[in-house]
């Protein structure tokens, strides 16, 4: 087995796409399904997801919102019911038209989000204030034809999500929960994958069709392109009317309701992927990582085998009892080196080295796979581990907010803008609110307004397209 | 809100089916989709699963079983690539013939079970022996349209289950695998739902088409008809000769692998709402319930509220403490009768009452779901509440086992057989292992052979039917 045929054979730099690809691969992450533009998920990769899931429901749990499950299958009579909201998918639905031999007579989507399903129940369940606010949240997939190739993790058919739907009797409720959601969805980012981003809002042409306004959370990718990394929508009334979603007040009189929802995707994995991978493969944060240390021993006689593996299970122990997940690769047939690029591959964050020379110095070799950093630990330093995993998260997190920051240019001048931005990055860039202009730089140069940073408002500056007064400070950028 | 309209309007005994089926919907456990076939799961249905989820996950983990995730979309030629397995789910499937505009090429089946994919990709991922045993659990969906009526969790279109799909290299391992499988769901739904089960094979008529042999577990439930409550198969090499799902030895020759497949789903649910569930509705068994003890408080002035909320308050942290979900009832629009129906209704273990006159005798009175038995609690035995929740549950199995004792008839003659089996029941029943008789009794009776009980060979008795030695004892009962 050369290192040749299962490292990955091009680098981050050169080729990004292909880099990405192989890293999803060669980690074992991800594999193609037979259909093309779906992918499955292999049990490294799905653990990251339970990882980053086990948090989102704890934290929504405690913002009050329950898991519920809703079928895959929407009747194109109920899709259609809020047309914008509808015509925004059309393209994109797989469509049931047969069960065995026979032919369905209103022909079935495959769900591409829950919205008309959900309203349809919510407003048989919902009568009085009393049964307000309702949020419940689905863990599910949603299924949205791609034309474009597979990207794992980024752009297929089906991907796991979660999509939130909430309703409120009042508008400032249903707003600030809008917020409440969104603010969960960057902590957890952060804290979990070590990835920072920027919330804000949409503009009108970027929002969800359905919505009346959409916050979001973006961030930059290592190649400049920019990801969204989830939204929260502020549905207003739009969803309540067409589907009757209604509640008597208090006084007795039937107001419609106030509405939300909201998701994330497996899209963050690939997320996490690009921003902190290298060319030798992927790059775990310890928090989300299904193994957070490997213990490689070497040795050569049996009587080092006995005296090394007994201090690698005490050490697993150890590191055990603190729920750290520790694995001993004990393989016989593979050399240390071999062992060294197989892990690091996979994205272990820590790796700890035993051999006999360790032993004899009471001692082991600790190896940090995001910055390559090699140390010794004395056996009596053992529990230091744990902190040296949180020190891994954090710096890793500080790591990709210093190289988002790189990325991030502000520029006031059309020229410098068109110039700079084939090379990618974020670029705050004044605005002056008007469609005509977004679309414009769109068609000039390609980049979006892909985040209206919250408190953006500048009224010093000219839009860098017109000249007018600014009204914001967008984020523009390339995108996935 | 009159308490005609909001409880059951038929008794358990009188109508089992609509009382099901109100059970269902009353306790918000489920409600209908607006397909036919389909349902939702509100969040307190959802939370049954996702605790029995959580049970499952954990032993199986412990098993060296890990998830993983694969498309709900299987294309045509792959599904019948193994042909009986394919004959079997044909009338059945749901097929996607478009993506948007677009007729899709190779038509895609909506998963009924996922060997045919799972198959495909093991057999790109294995190798070697090294690669070996790989044990992947997949919680998903099957789709299999179903014409019958629906019936919430026992009879739906999609229905949230897990399959598990495991490779080996001997035959031996594989069928220690899928007992030891059938161990974990009858434990599992012995010590959780409370429901005794049987466990054995099923005969080669009744076995899943694409198994060599198929284990299974059976309950009994109170009409008299029997449940399948989960099944285990042991594959041989079935699948994995079309498959080519192959290993290289330690001698370095290739061998097909050896394969399992199991799962168990949300019928667990149906099951348990029917073997437990009274006239006043549902009733939980406290290890699943989402709420496990609710309390009452009952007050007329506002001094009596004060000190009442403050004792409840103090009651549910010292619950919450011990991880015993609790819930504080502090609807003011409702009477305390209401509220006792509505959570009996919603089949919450245990309900707490604490009135003036209680607050005045230091006491509270704990009302138990199960039995209807009341009886007082001082405020310093508080601490008893868990072992009250421990021995409810444990009753409620042993009044199952009685239950099913009860239903299960010993018989040898067929014209007996004849007679009881309108009551319904399990019928022990020698048989001579003939697929001829099997068949006849189903034609004459209604009733499937459910289970051949592990050791139930006794070569003393004649078969039911041809009164040819018996080569074991099924058990015969019509089935949901």
């Amino acid at each position: 087995m050369g290192k040749e045929s299962v490292g990955i054979s091009v680098s981050k730099k050169d080729d990004f796409s292909e880099w990405y690809t192989q890293v999803v691969l060669k980690a074992k992450l991800a594999d193609y399904a037979p259909v093309k533009g779906l992918i499955v998920l292999r049990p490294d990769g799905y653990s990251i997801w339970e990882s980053l899931k086990s948090t989102f429901d704890r934290k929504f749990s405690q913002n009050g919102i329950r898991n519920g499950f809703l079928p895959v299958l929407i009747p194109e009579s109920l899709l259609g019911k809020e047309q914008k909201h509808f015509a925004g998918f059309n393209p994109e639905v797989f469509w049931v038209t047969h069960s065995g031999e026979n032919e369905v007579g209103d022909r079935l989507a495959l769900r591409p989000t829950s919205e008309t399903l959900a309203y349809t129940l919510y407003s048989k369940w919902i009568k009085s204030w009393r049964d307000l606010p309702l949020k419940i949240n689905f863990w599910n997939t949603a299924l949205r034809a791609e034309i474009k190739a597979t990207k794992p993790f980024l752009r297929t058919s089906e991907f796991l999500w979660q999509e939130g739907h909430t309703v409120h009797t009042t508008e400032e409720e249903a707003k600030a929960e809008v917020l409440k959601i969104l603010e969960i969805y960057k902590n957890t980012v952060e804290e979990e994958l070590a990835i920072p981003v920027i919330t804000g809002k949409k503009s009108e042409k970027e929002k969800f069709v359905g919505a009346v306004y959409t916050t979001t959370m973006e961030s930059i990718m290592p190649d400049g392109k920019a990801l969204q990394m989830g939204t929260s929508h502020f549905l207003g009334q739009n969803f309540s009317k067409p589907f009757e979603v209604k509640f008597a007040d208090k006084d007795n009189i039937e107001h419609f309701a106030w509405q939300t929802s909201w998701g994330v995707s497996w899209r963050l994995i690939g997320a996490m992927i690009m921003v902190h991978g290298d060319d030798q493969g992927l790059v775990l944060p310890p928090k989300v990582a299904p193994t957070q240390v490997v213990i490689v021993p070497i040795y050569n006689t049996d009587e080092d085998k006995k005296r090394i593996l007994e201090k690698a299970n005490e050490i697993k122990q150890n590191l055990d009892s603190k729920q750290i997940r520790t694995h001993i690769d004990e393989r016989t047939e593979m050399s240390p080196g071999y062992k060294f690029n197989d892990w690091e591959m996979k994205g272990v964050p820590l790796r700890i080295e035993i051999g006999p020379k360790d032993m004899d110095k009471q001692k082991i070799i600790v190896a940090k796979r995001y910055n390559k950093e090699k140390t010794d630990l004395s056996f009596n330093e053992i529990d230091k581990i744990e902190s040296i995993l949180d020190e891994i998260q954090s710096k890793m997190l500080e790591n990709a907010r210093e190289q988002s920051k790189l990325n991030t240019i502000d520029i006031s001048d059309y020229n410098e803008f068109k110039e700079k931005i084939a090379k990618g990055g974020f670029f705050n860039a004044p605005w002056c609110g008007n469609q005509e202009c977004e679309e414009k730089i769109k068609e000039e140069t390609g980049a979006d307004i892909r985040v209206i940073p919250f408190d953006s408002e500048d009224e010093n500056r000219n839009c860098v397209y017109c000249n007018e007064k600014s009204t914001s400070i967008p984020i523009f950028a390339r995108g996935y």
